[in-house]
Protein backbone atom coordinates (compact mmCIF):
# COMPACT_ATOMS: atom_id res chain seq x y z
CA UNK A 1 0.00 0.00 0.00
CA UNK A 2 2.84 2.32 0.33
CA UNK A 3 5.72 2.70 -2.11
CA UNK A 4 8.23 5.03 0.21
CA UNK A 5 9.84 3.53 3.09
CA UNK A 6 9.92 5.81 6.29
CA UNK A 7 13.09 7.36 8.20
CA UNK A 8 12.80 6.51 11.80
CA UNK A 9 15.07 8.49 14.03
CA UNK A 10 15.18 7.12 17.53
CA UNK A 11 16.49 9.42 19.58
CA UNK A 12 16.09 10.98 23.40
CA UNK A 13 19.04 11.94 25.83
CA UNK A 14 21.99 10.27 26.83
CA UNK A 15 21.39 7.23 28.97
CA UNK A 16 18.07 6.65 27.90
CA UNK A 17 18.62 3.64 26.17
CA UNK A 18 18.48 4.17 22.70
CA UNK A 19 21.33 2.00 21.30
CA UNK A 20 20.12 -1.18 23.21
CA UNK A 21 17.02 -0.18 21.73
CA UNK A 22 18.01 0.28 18.23
CA UNK A 23 20.13 -2.54 18.46
CA UNK A 24 17.46 -5.21 19.16
CA UNK A 25 14.96 -3.40 16.75
CA UNK A 26 17.53 -4.23 14.05
CA UNK A 27 17.69 -7.83 15.24
CA UNK A 28 14.24 -8.08 14.80
CA UNK A 29 13.52 -6.57 11.70
CA UNK A 30 14.66 -5.78 8.19
CA UNK A 31 15.46 -2.08 8.64
CA UNK A 32 17.93 -0.40 6.99
CA UNK A 33 20.70 1.52 9.31
CA UNK A 34 21.91 4.66 8.75
CA UNK A 35 25.90 4.65 9.52
CA UNK A 36 27.52 7.85 10.12
CA UNK A 37 30.42 9.42 8.29
CA UNK A 38 33.07 10.86 10.66
CA UNK A 39 36.40 12.56 10.49
CA UNK A 40 38.13 11.19 13.76
CA UNK A 41 40.66 8.54 13.43
CA UNK A 42 39.20 4.47 13.97
CA UNK A 43 39.80 3.10 17.52
CA UNK A 44 40.94 -0.14 17.59
CA UNK A 45 37.84 -2.77 16.31
CA UNK A 46 35.95 -0.34 14.76
CA UNK A 47 35.12 -1.46 11.40
CA UNK A 48 34.99 0.98 8.00
CA UNK A 49 30.77 1.06 7.13
CA UNK A 50 29.59 -0.49 10.10
CA UNK A 51 30.84 1.66 12.96
CA UNK A 52 31.33 4.88 11.14
CA UNK A 53 32.33 5.59 7.27
CA UNK A 54 36.24 7.10 8.06
CA UNK A 55 36.49 9.96 5.89
CA UNK A 56 39.27 13.19 5.42
CA UNK A 57 38.06 16.17 6.19
CA UNK A 58 38.65 17.24 2.29
CA UNK A 59 35.92 14.34 1.84
CA UNK A 60 33.79 15.47 4.56
CA UNK A 61 33.46 19.31 3.50
CA UNK A 62 33.09 17.95 -0.29
CA UNK A 63 30.08 16.17 0.75
CA UNK A 64 29.09 19.30 2.62
CA UNK A 65 29.68 21.27 -0.26
CA UNK A 66 27.31 18.88 -2.07
CA UNK A 67 24.50 18.86 0.13
CA UNK A 68 25.12 15.07 1.06
CA UNK A 69 24.32 14.98 4.87
CA UNK A 70 20.83 14.71 6.66
CA UNK A 71 22.72 16.80 9.28
CA UNK A 72 26.42 17.41 10.78
CA UNK A 73 27.84 18.92 13.13
CA UNK A 74 31.51 19.81 14.11
CA UNK A 75 32.73 18.32 17.85
CA UNK A 76 36.40 18.69 19.49
CA UNK A 77 37.54 19.49 16.07
CA UNK A 78 36.06 16.32 13.98
CA UNK A 79 32.81 15.92 12.09
CA UNK A 80 30.29 14.14 12.32
CA UNK A 81 27.49 13.87 9.92
CA UNK A 82 24.67 11.42 9.03
CA UNK A 83 24.89 10.60 5.08
CA UNK A 84 22.09 11.62 2.80
CA UNK A 85 22.14 10.05 -0.72
CA UNK A 86 22.42 6.18 0.41
CA UNK A 87 19.47 6.90 3.25
CA UNK A 88 17.21 8.60 0.41
CA UNK A 89 18.01 5.85 -2.07
CA UNK A 90 16.72 3.03 0.69
CA UNK A 91 13.60 4.87 1.46
CA UNK A 92 12.70 5.23 -2.40
CA UNK A 93 13.19 1.80 -2.94
CA UNK A 94 10.48 1.26 0.10
CA UNK A 95 13.01 0.46 2.59
CA UNK A 96 12.47 1.44 5.84
CA UNK A 97 15.66 3.39 7.25
CA UNK A 98 16.55 3.16 10.97
CA UNK A 99 18.68 6.73 12.74
CA UNK A 100 20.19 6.23 16.11
CA UNK A 101 21.39 10.10 16.68
CA UNK A 102 21.11 12.92 19.71
CA UNK A 103 18.96 15.71 19.80
CA UNK A 104 20.33 18.50 18.54
CA UNK A 105 21.31 15.63 15.50
CA UNK A 106 17.83 14.55 15.02
CA UNK A 107 16.74 18.59 15.39
CA UNK A 108 18.54 19.31 12.29
CA UNK A 109 17.58 16.11 10.30
CA UNK A 110 13.56 17.15 11.06
CA UNK A 111 14.83 20.39 9.06
CA UNK A 112 15.90 18.51 6.10
CA UNK A 113 13.30 15.46 6.49
CA UNK A 114 10.60 16.61 8.02
CA UNK A 115 8.21 13.60 7.10
CA UNK A 116 10.51 11.05 9.00
CA UNK A 117 9.20 9.10 12.12
CA UNK A 118 10.72 11.18 15.14
CA UNK A 119 10.84 8.89 18.04
CA UNK A 120 12.29 10.09 21.62
CA UNK A 121 12.95 7.33 23.88
CA UNK A 122 12.91 8.33 27.79
CA UNK A 123 14.16 6.65 30.52
CA UNK A 124 11.44 5.29 32.80
CA UNK A 125 12.49 7.46 35.90
CA UNK A 126 15.05 9.98 36.33
CA UNK A 127 16.10 8.05 38.97
CA UNK A 128 16.56 5.32 36.30
CA UNK A 129 18.49 7.33 34.29
CA UNK A 130 20.60 8.88 36.98
CA UNK A 131 21.27 4.77 37.67
CA UNK A 132 22.44 4.46 34.04
CA UNK A 133 24.36 7.37 33.90
CA UNK A 134 26.91 6.25 37.03
CA UNK A 135 26.68 2.79 35.92
CA UNK A 136 28.76 3.58 32.88
CA UNK A 137 31.74 4.82 35.31
CA UNK A 138 34.50 7.40 34.17
CA UNK A 139 32.03 9.81 35.30
CA UNK A 140 32.94 12.35 38.06
CA UNK A 141 30.70 13.84 40.67
CA UNK A 142 30.83 17.07 38.66
CA UNK A 143 30.41 15.42 35.23
CA UNK A 144 27.31 13.26 36.13
CA UNK A 145 25.77 16.16 37.80
CA UNK A 146 26.31 18.02 34.29
CA UNK A 147 25.25 14.66 32.33
CA UNK A 148 21.93 14.65 34.55
CA UNK A 149 21.00 18.70 33.97
CA UNK A 150 21.86 18.39 30.45
CA UNK A 151 19.59 15.33 30.08
CA UNK A 152 16.82 17.04 32.22
CA UNK A 153 17.05 20.39 29.51
CA UNK A 154 16.70 18.01 26.53
CA UNK A 155 13.48 16.00 27.69
CA UNK A 156 12.14 19.84 26.57
CA UNK A 157 12.86 19.31 23.53
CA UNK A 158 9.97 16.20 23.68
CA UNK A 159 7.38 18.73 22.03
CA UNK A 160 9.20 18.91 18.61
CA UNK A 161 9.25 15.05 18.10
CA UNK A 162 6.30 13.01 17.15
CA UNK A 163 6.35 9.85 19.30
CA UNK A 164 7.42 9.34 22.91
CA UNK A 165 8.79 5.67 23.71
CA UNK A 166 9.28 5.36 27.23
CA UNK A 167 12.08 2.46 28.00
CA UNK A 168 10.39 0.77 31.10
CA UNK A 169 12.13 -2.48 29.43
CA UNK A 170 13.87 -3.09 25.97
CA UNK A 171 11.38 -5.71 24.82
CA UNK A 172 8.52 -3.51 25.16
CA UNK A 173 10.06 -0.42 23.72
CA UNK A 174 10.89 -2.04 20.50
CA UNK A 175 7.21 -3.58 20.20
CA UNK A 176 5.90 0.25 20.85
CA UNK A 177 8.55 0.98 18.04
CA UNK A 178 7.01 -1.58 15.89
CA UNK A 179 3.82 -0.63 16.21
CA UNK A 180 4.61 3.12 15.52
CA UNK A 181 6.30 2.31 12.11
CA UNK A 182 3.21 -0.29 11.53
CA UNK A 183 0.66 2.68 11.83
CA UNK A 184 2.85 5.40 10.51
CA UNK A 185 2.11 3.18 7.07
CA UNK A 186 -1.38 3.25 7.57
CA UNK A 187 -1.75 7.17 8.02
CA UNK A 188 -3.90 8.57 4.99
CA UNK A 189 -1.36 11.61 4.74
CA UNK A 190 1.31 8.80 3.49
CA UNK A 191 -0.79 6.55 1.28
CA UNK A 192 -4.24 8.77 0.33
CA UNK A 193 -2.80 9.17 -3.10
CA UNK A 194 -1.65 6.04 -3.80
CA UNK A 195 -5.02 4.22 -2.34
CA UNK A 196 -7.63 6.89 -4.43
CA UNK A 197 -5.16 6.50 -7.73
CA UNK A 198 -5.25 2.63 -7.91
CA UNK A 199 -8.53 2.07 -6.01
CA UNK A 200 -9.66 4.31 -8.96
CA UNK A 201 -7.84 2.49 -11.00
CA UNK A 202 -9.61 -0.81 -10.04
CA UNK A 203 -13.03 0.29 -9.86
CA UNK A 204 -12.76 2.20 -13.47
CA UNK A 205 -12.16 -1.38 -14.67
CA UNK A 206 -14.66 -2.99 -12.28
CA UNK A 207 -17.56 -0.86 -13.22
CA UNK A 208 -17.70 -0.87 -16.88
CA UNK A 209 -16.17 -3.83 -17.95
CA UNK B 1 1.95 7.44 30.30
CA UNK B 2 -1.56 8.60 29.10
CA UNK B 3 -4.66 9.08 31.69
CA UNK B 4 -7.57 10.03 29.02
CA UNK B 5 -8.53 6.98 26.98
CA UNK B 6 -8.97 6.82 22.70
CA UNK B 7 -12.00 7.00 20.81
CA UNK B 8 -11.34 5.23 18.45
CA UNK B 9 -13.75 5.02 15.38
CA UNK B 10 -13.62 2.36 12.65
CA UNK B 11 -15.75 3.31 9.43
CA UNK B 12 -15.21 2.69 6.42
CA UNK B 13 -17.70 2.24 2.90
CA UNK B 14 -20.32 -0.87 3.59
CA UNK B 15 -18.83 -4.29 2.37
CA UNK B 16 -15.83 -3.50 3.38
CA UNK B 17 -15.88 -5.58 6.70
CA UNK B 18 -15.74 -3.03 9.79
CA UNK B 19 -18.97 -4.90 11.15
CA UNK B 20 -16.19 -8.28 11.62
CA UNK B 21 -12.85 -6.24 12.59
CA UNK B 22 -14.75 -4.69 14.99
CA UNK B 23 -15.84 -8.09 16.67
CA UNK B 24 -12.55 -9.50 16.41
CA UNK B 25 -10.83 -6.09 18.00
CA UNK B 26 -13.31 -6.39 20.83
CA UNK B 27 -13.18 -10.16 21.71
CA UNK B 28 -8.91 -9.65 22.04
CA UNK B 29 -8.92 -5.97 23.79
CA UNK B 30 -10.47 -4.39 26.84
CA UNK B 31 -12.23 -2.02 24.44
CA UNK B 32 -15.67 -0.87 25.50
CA UNK B 33 -18.18 -0.55 22.70
CA UNK B 34 -20.09 2.35 22.01
CA UNK B 35 -23.72 0.90 21.71
CA UNK B 36 -26.18 3.12 19.25
CA UNK B 37 -29.41 4.47 20.45
CA UNK B 38 -32.16 4.25 18.13
CA UNK B 39 -36.28 4.78 18.40
CA UNK B 40 -37.04 1.60 15.76
CA UNK B 41 -38.80 -0.90 17.17
CA UNK B 42 -36.76 -3.73 18.59
CA UNK B 43 -36.26 -7.13 16.14
CA UNK B 44 -36.64 -10.44 17.34
CA UNK B 45 -33.45 -11.46 19.09
CA UNK B 46 -32.20 -7.56 19.89
CA UNK B 47 -31.23 -7.17 23.32
CA UNK B 48 -31.51 -3.63 24.89
CA UNK B 49 -28.04 -2.45 25.43
CA UNK B 50 -26.41 -4.51 23.34
CA UNK B 51 -27.14 -4.35 20.26
CA UNK B 52 -29.10 -0.63 20.80
CA UNK B 53 -30.61 1.72 23.17
CA UNK B 54 -34.03 1.69 22.63
CA UNK B 55 -35.56 4.73 23.03
CA UNK B 56 -39.18 6.59 22.29
CA UNK B 57 -38.57 9.25 20.18
CA UNK B 58 -39.28 11.92 22.95
CA UNK B 59 -36.94 10.40 24.98
CA UNK B 60 -34.36 10.69 21.90
CA UNK B 61 -35.28 14.28 21.11
CA UNK B 62 -35.19 15.18 24.83
CA UNK B 63 -31.31 13.84 24.70
CA UNK B 64 -30.62 16.22 21.36
CA UNK B 65 -31.68 18.76 23.32
CA UNK B 66 -29.23 18.11 26.17
CA UNK B 67 -26.55 17.44 23.38
CA UNK B 68 -26.17 13.96 24.50
CA UNK B 69 -24.93 12.56 20.90
CA UNK B 70 -21.49 12.30 19.62
CA UNK B 71 -23.85 12.14 16.17
CA UNK B 72 -27.21 11.50 15.34
CA UNK B 73 -29.48 11.30 12.05
CA UNK B 74 -33.13 10.50 10.99
CA UNK B 75 -33.10 7.98 8.62
CA UNK B 76 -36.25 6.83 7.32
CA UNK B 77 -38.43 8.08 10.10
CA UNK B 78 -36.52 6.94 12.52
CA UNK B 79 -33.34 8.23 14.92
CA UNK B 80 -29.93 6.70 15.54
CA UNK B 81 -27.13 8.15 17.39
CA UNK B 82 -24.01 7.53 19.26
CA UNK B 83 -24.56 8.46 22.93
CA UNK B 84 -21.89 10.90 24.23
CA UNK B 85 -21.80 11.08 28.22
CA UNK B 86 -21.30 7.34 28.35
CA UNK B 87 -18.48 7.05 25.70
CA UNK B 88 -16.64 10.22 27.43
CA UNK B 89 -17.26 8.68 30.90
CA UNK B 90 -15.26 5.99 29.92
CA UNK B 91 -12.77 7.98 28.10
CA UNK B 92 -12.18 9.83 31.48
CA UNK B 93 -11.36 7.38 32.69
CA UNK B 94 -8.76 6.00 30.65
CA UNK B 95 -10.77 3.34 29.05
CA UNK B 96 -10.33 3.13 25.40
CA UNK B 97 -13.61 2.96 23.39
CA UNK B 98 -14.59 1.91 20.06
CA UNK B 99 -17.14 3.33 17.66
CA UNK B 100 -18.61 1.43 14.47
CA UNK B 101 -20.22 3.53 12.35
CA UNK B 102 -20.37 4.87 8.80
CA UNK B 103 -18.91 7.07 7.00
CA UNK B 104 -21.74 10.25 7.39
CA UNK B 105 -21.55 9.41 11.07
CA UNK B 106 -17.74 9.13 11.38
CA UNK B 107 -17.56 12.98 9.97
CA UNK B 108 -19.72 14.46 12.43
CA UNK B 109 -18.37 12.75 15.14
CA UNK B 110 -14.74 14.32 13.86
CA UNK B 111 -16.79 17.40 13.97
CA UNK B 112 -17.34 16.61 17.76
CA UNK B 113 -14.54 14.89 18.79
CA UNK B 114 -11.74 15.38 16.63
CA UNK B 115 -9.51 14.18 18.90
CA UNK B 116 -10.40 10.79 18.18
CA UNK B 117 -8.62 7.96 16.09
CA UNK B 118 -10.48 7.74 12.91
CA UNK B 119 -9.78 4.54 10.81
CA UNK B 120 -10.97 3.97 7.55
CA UNK B 121 -11.46 0.37 6.69
CA UNK B 122 -10.71 -0.28 3.14
CA UNK B 123 -12.23 -3.52 0.84
CA UNK B 124 -8.64 -5.70 -0.50
CA UNK B 125 -9.71 -5.00 -3.78
CA UNK B 126 -13.14 -3.14 -4.97
CA UNK B 127 -13.60 -6.99 -7.45
CA UNK B 128 -13.55 -8.14 -3.56
CA UNK B 129 -15.99 -5.58 -2.60
CA UNK B 130 -18.27 -6.49 -5.10
CA UNK B 131 -17.67 -10.36 -4.50
CA UNK B 132 -18.84 -9.18 -0.66
CA UNK B 133 -21.87 -7.26 -1.55
CA UNK B 134 -23.12 -10.03 -3.97
CA UNK B 135 -22.39 -12.46 -1.16
CA UNK B 136 -24.93 -10.45 1.38
CA UNK B 137 -27.76 -11.66 -1.07
CA UNK B 138 -31.20 -9.97 -0.95
CA UNK B 139 -29.76 -7.13 -3.53
CA UNK B 140 -31.30 -6.79 -7.08
CA UNK B 141 -28.90 -6.09 -10.07
CA UNK B 142 -29.78 -2.64 -9.91
CA UNK B 143 -29.30 -2.21 -6.06
CA UNK B 144 -26.02 -3.61 -6.39
CA UNK B 145 -24.76 -1.22 -8.72
CA UNK B 146 -26.27 1.43 -6.83
CA UNK B 147 -24.12 0.28 -3.63
CA UNK B 148 -21.10 -0.31 -5.83
CA UNK B 149 -20.99 3.30 -7.23
CA UNK B 150 -22.13 4.76 -3.50
CA UNK B 151 -18.97 2.47 -2.13
CA UNK B 152 -16.61 3.99 -4.75
CA UNK B 153 -17.73 7.20 -3.90
CA UNK B 154 -17.33 7.27 -0.02
CA UNK B 155 -14.18 6.00 0.02
CA UNK B 156 -12.70 9.48 -1.54
CA UNK B 157 -13.67 10.71 2.01
CA UNK B 158 -10.58 8.80 3.19
CA UNK B 159 -8.99 12.00 3.36
CA UNK B 160 -10.58 13.29 6.43
CA UNK B 161 -9.61 9.84 8.53
CA UNK B 162 -6.06 9.19 10.05
CA UNK B 163 -5.56 6.04 9.27
CA UNK B 164 -6.36 3.66 6.24
CA UNK B 165 -6.34 -0.24 7.12
CA UNK B 166 -6.52 -2.56 4.14
CA UNK B 167 -9.28 -5.13 5.35
CA UNK B 168 -7.05 -8.20 3.32
CA UNK B 169 -7.28 -10.82 6.00
CA UNK B 170 -9.11 -9.91 9.27
CA UNK B 171 -6.54 -11.06 11.08
CA UNK B 172 -3.74 -8.56 9.86
CA UNK B 173 -6.56 -5.50 9.95
CA UNK B 174 -7.05 -6.06 13.67
CA UNK B 175 -3.62 -6.37 14.38
CA UNK B 176 -2.68 -3.13 12.38
CA UNK B 177 -5.64 -1.47 14.24
CA UNK B 178 -4.13 -2.28 17.80
CA UNK B 179 -0.47 -0.96 16.91
CA UNK B 180 -2.38 2.01 15.65
CA UNK B 181 -3.82 2.52 19.42
CA UNK B 182 -0.72 2.05 20.80
CA UNK B 183 1.35 4.22 18.81
CA UNK B 184 -1.50 6.69 19.51
CA UNK B 185 -0.61 5.95 23.41
CA UNK B 186 2.64 7.16 22.26
CA UNK B 187 2.10 10.18 20.21
CA UNK B 188 3.72 13.20 21.80
CA UNK B 189 0.97 15.84 21.22
CA UNK B 190 -1.43 13.49 23.69
CA UNK B 191 1.11 12.75 26.20
CA UNK B 192 3.29 15.49 26.59
CA UNK B 193 1.92 17.65 29.29
CA UNK B 194 1.77 14.34 31.78
CA UNK B 195 5.97 13.94 30.76
CA UNK B 196 6.94 16.96 31.42
CA UNK B 197 4.66 17.31 34.57
CA UNK B 198 5.78 14.08 35.96
CA UNK B 199 10.01 14.73 34.99
CA UNK B 200 9.78 17.77 36.03
CA UNK B 201 8.37 16.52 39.05
CA UNK B 202 10.91 13.61 39.55
CA UNK B 203 14.05 15.69 38.80
CA UNK B 204 13.22 18.27 41.13
CA UNK B 205 13.36 15.51 44.04
CA UNK B 206 16.30 13.99 42.47
CA UNK B 207 18.44 16.89 41.58
CA UNK B 208 17.66 18.65 45.08
CA UNK B 209 17.32 15.99 47.52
Amino acid sequence: MQKKGLLVVISGPSGAGKGTICKALLEQNDFWLSVSSTTRQPRKGEIEGTNYYFLSREQFEDRIAKDDFLEYAEVYGNYYGTPKSKALEAIEKGQDVVLEIDIQGALKVKDTYPEGVFIFILPPSMEELKKRIINRGSETPESLMTRFKSAYKEINYISKYNYAVVNDTVEEAVQKIESIIVAERCRVDRVKEKILDSKEGIIHEQLYD
